[in-house]
């Protein structure tokens, strides 16, 4: 009986960084976002699949979340002198992993395959499982055009208003191996505080997932990504108004409705509770600004115990 | 009208640069050895070629020959961690040089494009041409069976007896564009000190090469790699050893013959030279030990007026 929990980037990552040390790693399976993959220089970039294994592996870049501490540029520098384009910044160590992952998938490894590897070697316990292997890409349509999510988010640095936003291939993609069966045989499941229309949004849309979510025989429980109307990372805020959505934990609840038990909000947002009840959700009320690892730690308490205690109440 | 010269490696680069400083760079076209060239971690390496262009660049590391100067090695450490093969030493800066020639080969360019295209970025003022854009793999016979080269050479330390040495593809290589051309109209032709069995032989393999030197319409000069007996870099005598060839300037100059009109022997060779005038060829006895910049513009200096001497008397 594992804990499952769906994860984009670095919102995710410093939450699971918590809860990894609340509940044994062994017992936790992320599902990661791979709709923001991309290559550049023909190597397979998983960004958000990165982050996560990164942060669990105590390598992150502690100040922008991307990346790995400490990490050097000398690469991209000569690449820069050669005439190649450097707006996506990747550094000397990170460089390794994607290198050492397109050479495996070139070889026909999986992606879910060659995760596992990383994760194992970099010294991480948990589960990071891809939400498939096959090829799914976020595109965001803005009045520029259909934008591939890395050269929206990070080349045009999010600036473009976001008319909406599709994920290439999903709807023929399968989900990754095991993850049908992590979800339905879960003691739990857990929305990390993510964007849900960029970071769990592709997850929810490979088939067979949101259906396995919606017959869930455990509870599940949501932590809001949007504080105060604002994304407490990234884009989020500016995409949900974009996209006509409601900017507010209580938005992220609404599309989260049929999925979700408990939805975990910020003492900032508490008046909102009773409009996230109204959704058919328990709303619980608690500080979820994780700014140091006491924080992410408390934060993963109150996930699990609202699980255990949504079990006991089922 | 070029000068036009056949290079290998790190004894080719020492001579070119000092030859670079003593003609126009614009009128000297190299043709470089991919015989050599390997794939690692799914990238396409071309070790000679690269000691070459980062030799011209003046970016060369000083003490190896090989790589870049003040590199780093993060990316390759980091790959090692995840449980790659890390007996090919590959700087961060280096890196970008094979990232770069990767993508573009992937994409359709042709490595003679892309060497120009990196020598120019690179500041590189003369034409540095791969002998052939198609594949050729030099093979290295062992008791322990047929060895790659590089795997021969860097990973096995160059320490198993050569019992033959073959160039995969060579019969159905192609000339690189312009090489046939250029050495037609060349005012002058110039073996660099480089490996004549595993350097230039793998050159004088690709269809056409060899016939178009035996018809060369201006002198050609070799400059020995073997003073005393012993190879001035790299594996040479230990190989001409195990191919039971004469390990002597003599031994390079008899592999040479018909090619070549005058051969430069170093000092210490002096003995050897009318054994090889023998062989059809006028010889230069000077030094050849290239230690600073100054004696490589001495050589370089002395080849040049070899073949304008030589020019003037046919």
């Amino acid at each position: 009986m594992s804990t499952v929990a769906l994860a984009g980037g670095i919102g995710a990552a410093r939450f699971l960084e918590g809860l990894a040390k609340v509940i044994p790693p062994e017992k936790l399976f992320i599902i990661g976002n791979t709709g923001d993959d991309t290559e550049i220089y023909g190597l397979h970039i998983s960004p958000d699949l990165d982050t996560v294994v990164y942060t669990l592996a105590g390598l992150a870049n502690p100040t922008h979340g991307w990346g790995i501490a400490d990490d050097t540029f000398g690469c991209l520098g000569s690449l820069g002198k050669l005439g190649a384009e450097t707006w996506f910044q990747l550094g000397d160590r990170d460089l390794a992993t994607h290198i050492f992952r397109t050479e495996r998938l070139r070889s026909g490894t999986k992606l879910s395959t060659v995760t596992s590897e990383i994760s194992a070697r970099l010294g991480v316990r948990c589960t990071i499982r891809p939400m498939s292997d096959d090829r799914v890409r976020t595109i965001v349509r803005t009045p520029d055009g259909n934008l591939p999510f890395q050269t929206y988010f990070v080349r045009r640095r999010a600036r473009d208003k976001v008319l909406g936003v599709t994920f290439d291939g999903a709807s023929k993609a399968r989900p990754a191996p095991g993850l049908l069966q992590e979800i339905r045989r879960a003691s739990g499941i857990i929305f990390c505080p993510s964007n849900p229309i960029i970071s769990v949004g592709p997850i929810l849309a490979v088939p067979g997932v949101r259906k396995a979510l919606e017959l869930r025989r455990c509870p599940a429980v949501a932590i809001s990504p949007i504080v105060g109307g604002r994304a407490l990372k990234g884009p989020a805020a500016d995409m949900m108004a974009g996209l006509k959505l409601d900017v507010s934990a209580r938005g992220v609840a609404k599309i989260y409705e049929g999925l979700v038990d408990v939805f975990v909000i910020d003492r900032e947002d508490a008046d909102l509770a009773p409009s996230i009840e109204e959704l058919g959700m328990k709303v619980l009320v608690m500080n979820t600004i994780m700014s140091g690892m006491a924080e992410k730690k408390a934060l993963a308490r109150a996930v699990v115990r609202a699980i255990q205690k949504h079990s006991a109440v089922a």
